[in-house]
């Protein structure tokens, strides 16, 4: 898979998509991550890639012609099958978004930023808008981050183990229940007897118990779909 | 406003926290961001901070001798209104739980990562369990960067112009309107009529009908909460 991100700000992305599982999965050449700054296609001498917007007061926006050459100078290379849009008032991502986008070949994520891109970008290049969440961040470096981190450990072979992905919270609705690691007690505070017992049957049962009921608990929302 | 991050891996948060705004802040002395490795408060001889759950084939857990070591020594220095993990199972982060945290002086947020962290950690030194949305991260590092930076940005003096976090989108529940800046043509594609017209108060109707339209094709469940 391959995933090309579009910044203002590529600095910011750097550590995100150089550690850890993502760094992991670009050695082992399952994920080809390629960050472009903005400022490279920008036909401004003084490399501008903002603007101020029609509307007074409305803060500075991101022009369409960087942006445009951008999408453009990638299309020429090979096909994409999305070009996103991070932005809070995008299609709330989730985990089934995340499968469905770990089965693509490529991707371009353009990262919003100011108070937004020109809105003809939106409406002609732009195949799916995502916002990571109901919260507004300073730019959509960290959605691309997110999503990128979400989609590419989802890949076959990236995770050590297989099937560590499919016993994550959300892939069947539910969430995770309640773990423990030793020692079984620490400054008095003791963890379930029935972990200590050596029953994997009964353990397993608990588990499932404990699922269910930390859903209903925490995100009735979630358990609807579940039980649905 | 401190923020003390606790971390299995602090290079990844590295460069999300030392550019673009959440660097000015720090710079400017109104946010102090302080980034600890677990692996630090370790009492193992390797400096391990995980150990294997307790019910077998479960993966990886989170210990609760380095995290209580952590925490507690952060707190011997300082009162935290505040002991954050951040947790796929967590309740979901939005702009209310920004602007609540912004208003804090002291917050830990401790960084989830494996298959989780023991539970007696959760039940017994956190106060709030925070999930940045429905999907799973390889681990809470980017969760902490992102509700780092949507607190941040909201600290009075952090944003160039005062008035820049009021307009964001979800501040009221609505979304933003559609921007667009020069050129007025672009390859064909022209911006609406009215935003060249001068008339900023015909401009700003325009504009407060876009949010309520855009906000009840694309965010239902967001104007009911508006007009609700």
């Amino acid at each position: 898979m391959r995933i090309d991100i579009i910044t203002v700000l590529p600095e910011i992305l750097e550590s995100p998509l150089n550690h850890s599982i993502v760094k992991r999965a670009r050695e082992k050449g399952l994920a080809e991550i390629h960050v472009h700054s903005l400022r490279d296609f920008s036909s401004d001498k003084h490399r501008r890639v903002d603007d101020y917007s029609f509307s007074k007061g409305a803060g500075m926006v991101m022009a369409i012609q960087p942006i445009e050459k951008a999408i453009e100078t990638l299309k020429k290379e090979r096909d994409y099958d999305e070009i996103i849009f991070t932005t809070p008032d995008g299609k709330l991502f989730d985990q089934k978004e995340a499968n469905t986008l770990s089965l693509k070949k490529n991707i371009i994520i353009l990262c919003g930023h100011y108070k937004g891109v020109d809105q003809r970008v939106r409406d002609h290049f732009i195949t799916k808008e995502i916002s990571i969440g109901d919260y507004v961040l300073t730019g959509g470096e960290l959605a691309a981050a997110v999503i990128t981190d979400s989609v590419v450990r989802l890949l076959p072979g990236v995770l050590s183990d297989e099937t560590s992905a499919l016993t994550d919270s959300f892939q069947d609705y539910l969430l995770s229940p309640p773990v423990y690691t030793r020692p079984a007690e620490y400054k008095g505070m003791k963890v379930p007897e029935i972990l200590l017992s050596g029953n994997d049957k009964l353990i397993d049962d608990w588990k499932h118990q404990q699922s269910i009921e930390r859903t209903k608990k925490l995100r009735p929302d979630l358990y609807k779909k579940y039980s649905g």
